[in-house]
């Protein structure tokens, strides 16, 4: 099977479409729910598929570290050991050895660092990247790339630039093609339009099979993201998947979608689900909040998770409150629920030629608030 | 529906029987996984009927301090609040109170204590104890009793059971007798036979639904633990279900079933399981262990689990040295399945008239060790 990506429908900038890989197929736009270390947390892998998630995200960076890109690949590769059987994509590692790594040195020919774990020295490179996600069996590898802080300035974003396209380069001589897997670049440049256009042009001039957005949602804001996506997406081929990294809440999507981006990954469903916080149509709601104490109701009426199906939102108040496990397994899963059904809510709407008014709707939706608290 | 428990089968003291309650029946010997808070620590109830529990034990200490009896009324009952329709059994609070709560103080009436979550100051008494169960909806309650801390010598553990004896004749006044609901007497005495055939005859007197024997597994030793079944199991009523409460591991309770007893509840399953510890046929395996971490078997051949069905001792080694909460939710599913498993054999053992020899075949299994390590 050759990896493809079809587009069905197209509705505004946004695009209906659909990948094709060596692990199956992905229906865009698309979100994949992240599964750090070979597991999206709390969940068993029939339940993430059963929200509706078709492609997940493993990160190089914790799975070298733990339990190693060998072993992994010993054991059958990622897929099997994680049994996760649909299509995977892997990050490069590089931006959580930046956030993560402990003394760090970066050189043009790669970045040496200890593992936050347990001090273990590792070097990474783009070939070394490439051959960890090849072991890992990704359906999508991602090239390595540098991420620059933020704020950062120009000149400062123009060399971390020059260093991700030689990087990007490299990549792409070091990964294997073979039918159904795929190399994504990264466009850089932070919030410097002439950057992200330089770095769009030089990814398409290397040529890939996919592309990717990277260094946004890192504090510049929506509307700053949002305007990098007018200035970036033109330049990217229109035939080619669109991939905005990291982002983001529900909000975000909707915007980036509208932009033309197709893929997307963020462990805000996940990691707000570990704390208590609920995503609905009416906006985010903290189950743990006093106010859901004595709450018979779902959290929210007509959701499909078992959270909302099966208990009220006095018991998940509960839960949370006394530490319980059940707790973070539910809103985890009600969380990826509320994601999957956003996606296919926006998949639908492309398909029916109803984008705007999906778009509006939603939007408008998720400023409403939460439902008033009983007897208040 | 009145509550009732039917034998259809024995087989040298091990009975084959089914309780019959409000919410349900449940076939014994029946193994009862403990839902401290209102939920059997990181499994979904629906996980926990597929492992074939029928009925679940709730810590009634646990739950009146947190969310309260009253609140749980208020939401329909323990069943509804927890999402379990089937049976459920409350511990009468008295155990958690003597090992948790603090400032305690023992009089005639009751016993005062603060909360160890938050020092509010609560009152137990035998009257209060049937109430909160009664509030919870519990299909079986269980008298409020003194647990004797261990070891102890025989005139304070006299003094304890004459207090524990008039609790449990305050307790059966305190009961609102209806249909399919049952109160449940608790012999004390700690190892001293005289003050357990004493404890026995006086509850048998006093008459209740079933009968538990309380205070054991609490440091005394398996011999010890069986002797005083052994003296006081026939002078419990024959046709009324018989609870070793708190008890035990596997081989715990193939010699209290030889021994007649119906009901078990534990938290070893439950609590080993979130430390990587798993039961099997072949004893107990820690899955930290790093003999595990490349071993692409599962923890047993032919275990229904997921954990079994799906994952390696690789992945499972790896989530536990991740920290993942997929280890601890996987573990616990299994451990659970291997009790319920216990217990399917155990019954359809003394069906079959096969117990002696299922009996000591199991128990030759759990002193056999763990399969070889791989390429060792």
């Amino acid at each position: 099977m050759s990896f493809g990506f079809e587009i069905s429908a197209q509705d505004g900038g946004a695009r209906r479409g659909r990948l094709v890989t060596a692990h199956g197929p992905a229906e865009t736009p698309a979100f994949m729910p992240v599964g750090t270390a070979g597991t999206v947390k709390a969940m068993l892998p029939d339940q993430v598929r059963a929200t509706g998630a078709e492609i997940v995200l493993g990160n190089t960076y914790h799975l070298m570290l733990r339990p190693g890109a060998e072993r992994v690949a010993k054991l059958g590769g990622l897929h099997k050991f994680m049994d996760w059987p649909g299509p995977i994509l892997t990050d490069s590692g590089g931006f959580q050895v930046m956030s993560l790594g402990q003394l760090r040195k970066l050189t043009d020919k790669g970045v040496t660092f200890r593992s936050h774990i347990d001090g273990t020295q590792y070097e990474l490179t783009p070939e070394r990247s490439i051959e960890i996600q090849r072991l890992l069996d990704a359906d999508i590898s991602m090239v390595l790339d540098e991420c620059t802080t933020w704020p950062v300035d120009r000149s400062e974003a123009a060399k971390s630039l020059k260093l991700s396209m030689a990087w990007a380069a490299r990549s792409k001589d070091a990964f294997w093609a073979r039918p159904g897997y795929a190399l994504f670049g990264i466009v850089q440049g932070s919030v410097f339009d002439g950057l992200r256009a330089e770095s769009a042009k030089e990814l398409v001039e290397i040529g890939f099979d996919g592309y990717a957005v990277g260094g946004l949602a890192v504090g510049e804001g929506q509307a700053e993201m949002f305007r990098v996506l007018d200035v970036t997406v033109p330049i990217l081929p229109a035939a080619r998947p669109r991939y905005l990294m990291g982002v983001g809440r529900p909000e975000d999507i909707l915007g980036a979608v509208d932009r033309g981006i197709d893929m997307f990954d963020c462990v805000l469903p996940t990691r707000m689900g570990r704390t208590g916080k609920a995503f609905t149509r009416r906006g985010e709601v903290n189950m743990r909040n006093a106010r859901h104490t004595e709450d018979p109701r779902p959290i929210e009426e007509g959701c499909l998770c078992p959270a909302c199906r099966r208990f009220s939102r006095a018991y998940l108040n509960h839960l949370f409150k006394a530490g319980e496990m059940l707790g973070p397994m539910l809103l985890t899963w009600h969380n990826l629920q509320h994601y999957q059904d956003l996606m296919r809510g926006i998949r639908g709407a492309i398909e029916a030629g109803a984008w705007a008014a999906f778009k509006a709707e939603r939007e408008a939706a998720y400023q409403a608030g939460d439902i008033p608290t009983l007897g208040a």
